[in-house]
């Protein structure tokens, strides 16, 4: 794999949109996310909203569940609420749109009919391809809800941190990813309470800041780069991880799932 | 899932053979591993032997890679082996035999014909039903190896800690799982360096002791019991995690990932 990105061209590469990209500051350093709009547009905006009111700084991270996710917000459900939407209608699922180009996989999966990725996101969809939905792979963003599917808004937010639980799918709202510093999630420890919740709040991580990229002055800023998923270096390092040919492997798998295919970044040249 | 369980009998659990668990006491506390010799007889033997000459105490784990593996042993390579081989041919794949029997998901797999659960760990067949593998799922314990096939002793150990990376299967050896205090694990800090190594040794966790359970005094000895995966209890398990039913979840998956299934554990009544 470190080959194909050694020989792919920089035109093979884009840069995360700033008005975009979240920067989770948090005690261990930041976590950028990116969010795609394509996925849930008014979830999207909605948490955009509530990012630059501020809601988020100083709320915890009060739950970290083993091999499940990781969850922020007000567990307290006293801080109020400046700017955004505190309900919207659920976006689950998508038609897809005569521009959007997935880049599918050869291999079949077992939750949908295809899967493949939509601008750098493992999204599903069904067999006419004519609605898609994003997939819950490792380091996945999230709006958690209540039991009724329109009471989320993003003011509750969670990473997966564990092996994909695709039986979310199309059971709530995805808005984005982790592209950078997903160890400063992934390592928090883990709640001894039902559903890994942190009962102290001394146990929470406290979140520094949730800023917009853009609203960051440019010098400091992340500079990283992402591979396109729609390119042809993507799509060599989609076969060289189906059957690994490097000296340590003897059986190459010959298949591959959506959940295992890395999302090269890089540090801007 | 909560009611199957609280509904099932004491003769769908069993106690983990004291004689194949291992207990890793890290400064976090202690991590339980069943050992399963019907996976790779001649790897659980000699690991036993490596365990019971004491030659964990104090090694550190070196390597915490994100979303992949915690690898545990002597990265110096000073440390002498006092008993145990230090190599071993490969123990990748096993005839089933004739008493073996797997509780097969009804569900494809895309990594191989035919999984389930043999003893309660995750594996992998072929359409025959002739051999069988491990599945590297969440939480798997594996043995290190060089390039060369039977590179292998047990003496460096490791447990995947992110999306199963199933691409290790029928390529290494695979000797148990964690039942107990995976979290100890998986909440490490990740390595900064190439692979997930932590470069500094006060980056890495040292292991107080690695000890076989029935070495252990019968007081001390951690009191859990396994949901048998052969057991009606299991089956309505998975049929449950298949199709969600409670009411957070709208649409079923009707769908389960052999890495998602879970394995109960429950304290001792």
């Amino acid at each position: 794999m470190a080959d194909i990105l050694a020989a792919s061209p920089a035109s093979d590469w884009r840069t995360p949109n700033p008005d975009y990209t979240l920067y989770l500051e948090l005690d261990g350093g930041r976590v950028v996310l990116e969010l795609n709009p394509a996925l849930a547009p008014q979830h999207v905006q909605n948490v955009l909203k509530i990012v630059r009111s501020g809601y988020f700084h100083g709320l915890p991270i009060y739950r970290v569940q083993d091999n499940f996710v990781a969850q922020w917000g007000d567990a307290s459900g006293t801080r109020p609420m400046l700017d955004g939407a505190k309900q919207l209608p659920p976006e689950f699922v998508s038609p897809v749109t005569p521009g959007q180009r997935v880049t599918e996989l050869p291999d079949p999966d077992g939750f949908a009919p295809r899967v493949g990725f939509l601008d750098g996101f493992p999204v599903a969809m069904d067999q006419a391809r004519s609605t898609l939905w994003p997939a819950h792979c490792y380091g996945v963003l999230g709006v958690g809800r209540d039991n009724a599917p329109d009471t989320g808004s993003g003011a509750e937010l969670y990473v997966v941190i564990g092996h994909a639980p695709r039986q979310l799918d199309r059971n709530i709202t995805v808005i984005g990813r982790v592209i950078y510093g997903m160890e400063r999630i992934s390592a928090l420890p883990r709640g001894a309470a039902p559903m890994g919740m942190l009962a102290e709040p001394e146990q929470q991580s406290s979140i520094r800041e949730l800023r917009v990229a853009a609203d960051v002055a440019p010098e400091e800023r992340s500079k990283l780069e992402l591979l396109r998923t729609d390119s042809a270096s993507f799509l060599a390092v989609v076969e060289a991880r189906r059957n690994r040919r490097d000296a340590w492997y003897l059986t190459p798998a010959g298949h591959i799932d959506l959940c295992n295919v890395p999302l090269p970044m890089r540090q801007k040249p």
